[in-house]
């Protein structure tokens, strides 16, 4: 504390992101990166990026970067005047707070989600309501229909990783005409559907994405949203008074060309989605209870082992997964899907460990 | 407008950067970008960073970048916890101005300044004082020895490119022992001169920097603030709030390597000073008045011709130079100091133009 900080620096608890360990050698299933490498285009068009050039202001607009977002979505005619880029979805998350859930009646989110949610309203001031899921950790539509602020939810949820039926999603847009429903979709491409084709029938949806997890680039910082244009406009408003340039022009050029490579995008999806599946066959035949998920990770907990100690013990064989202090997921793991060594070095450890 | 935008997006006045050209043959004079490429060991250590390991999320610490500047300064002792990074120094004003600057107390800073100053101060409600400069665009050291809630200035300022001497930056250090002095040095590289030594003295003092003007990197988004360790808690505690990892890893990587590359930052920058001193020469033989600079742009005005007319015949010849709307400085011409070709192109066009 300093005489110097603001208020609301003061007041500040601050998001903790999963450990990014120096170590060599770890197998890191702790923070959702995908097991395999980015697309071959996008090295490609990084590698053509390095130059002079770099003395250069990127376009403040990134209309390279939007022109291929909206393309990507094909017959949804999404608009680049429809697309808001950002420095990671982060970001663009930030500013979507700001901009377009700080009202004077609280946020809803999840009692148990990203857990930066919470961080984002003490930063700007904003009331929420954490909203308990169910008993099967989903959530419950109806418990959003009532006046609220604003309503924000990844989906599917992390860190449970359960969907949310778009039948489900269409009655919480329809039902909150007033306020803005943000979906993140961070995770969405692994198996879940995307909420998309509601975007030209409800002008009160946002959605989120990020090319951290299924394009394989989350060392590029680059994170999107897509919704009517005077939404977009709200967030371009917000950026253009914080940074004009928040992407360099590396990530414009290599978030378009990964965003490009369909067939990449496809082939290594697919690859994550099968491993997923494998390893909750193999976490199911130790014993543990793992929730159904549609996402690049697995939540899962053992009905005799604390969660905690399963976490050191597998840290001690060099395996880091993530474990929230959370009081209702306490017992969980929360386990990335890795390569299959990765993930049969995972299971192994495990089976050791309850051995 | 719309419903869904918050109060603070409805009152937003965004910033409006120096225009970004998509074509090509421009001489583009008009937003200070170093005319020279950046430091070839940068452009290594960008390539050698690109590769499968993107798919992995950055150091959210940055602890390369932040060794590599805290070593720059050598003799000056700045330990990496006294280093704050950012996406861009556009990034680090705007967590500076919530997390020092926000106070019961205006801001003050000059009434001709960096214009992206007030709009953070919308961004964040935070009161201002703009504090008029004298008739030579000086800054007086008095105007800032009243009660404030923080102040801040570029040294050298922008867009006049005056320097404050650093007894007077003393001065206003010592005389505001209760308020934050925020001093932007995004130019100090040519020909100024660093507050840098006051860091171990003044608790008050924060400094922050770019790689876009001396370090040629632009293009790569990369920021940073020195000061005592309190002071870049508070930063960091924003930033924790905001977005983990700002910088990716080839911001990180090229940054550090740019940094480490003293023989070229030398070399370049000692080659953009003697060009504004040529350029400044030559505008003064076409009758301009031009405000002594230390920066890698020059602020000059012709006694004859209207500052908006002279920009636009320019801009008919392929050149491009900042003019600002603002009433005091309407006559003016900002022009960044080009490479050799570039000066004489302008030189040419305005002798052609005066004619």
């Amino acid at each position: 504390m300093s005489r110097y900080w603001s208020r609301v620096v003061q007041g500040l608890k601050p998001y903790v992101p999963g450990e990014q360990p120096k170590l060599p050698d770890l197998v890191k299933l702790n923070t959702n990166e995908n097991p395999y490498g980015p697309s071959p285009l996008a090295i490609h068009a990084l590698r053509g990026e390095i130059g002079d050039a770099l003395r250069l202001y990127p376009d403040p607009n990134a209309d390279r970067l939007k022109q291929a977002i909206a393309a990507s979505f094909g017959a949804q005619c999404i608009a680049p005047r429809q697309v808001f880029v950002g420095n990671g979805s982060d970001e663009v998350l930030a500013h979507v707070f700001l901009a377009l859930l700080k009202h004077e009646r609280p946020v809803l989110f999840p009692d148990i989600t990203y857990s930066f949610y919470p961080v984002y309203c003490g930063l700007y001031g904003i009331d929420y309501t954490a909203v308990p899921l169910n008993e099967k950790f989903e959530i419950r539509t109806d418990d959003y229909l009532v006046r609220n602020g604003g309503i924000i939810f990844p989906n599917p949820n992390a860190p449970t990783g359960c969907f949310l039926p778009l039948s489900e999603v269409e009655r919480l847009l329809a039902g909150n005409a007033d306020s803005v429903v943000v979906i993140d979709e961070a995770y969405v491409d692994f198996g879940g559907e995307s909420a998309i084709a509601f975007v030209a029938r409800y002008p009160n949806l946002l959605i989120v994405r990020t090319l951290s997890k299924s394009h394989s680039l989350a060392g590029l910082r680059v994170g999107f949203a897509i919704g009517q244009a005077d939404l977009i406009e709200a967030l371009e408003r917000v950026k253009n008074s914080f940074n004009s340039y928040p992407l360099g022009r590396l990530a414009i050029a290599g978030a378009a060309a990964a965003i490009e490579d369909q067939a990449h995008f496809e082939r290594t999806r697919r690859a994550v989605i099968a491993s997923r599946e494998a390893l909750v066959r193999d976490l199911a035949a130790l014993g543990f209870e793992v929730l159904p998920s549609t996402a690049n990770f697995v939540f899962a907990r053992h009905p005799d082992r604390d969660g905690g100690e399963l976490a050191a013990a597998l840290r001690q064989r060099g395996i880091i997964v993530r474990h929230f202090q959370q009081a209702r997921i306490k017992q969980f793991l929360r386990i990335s899907v890795g390569n299959d060594a990765q993930c049969r070095a995972l299971v192994g450890a495990l089976r050791e460990i309850l051995r």
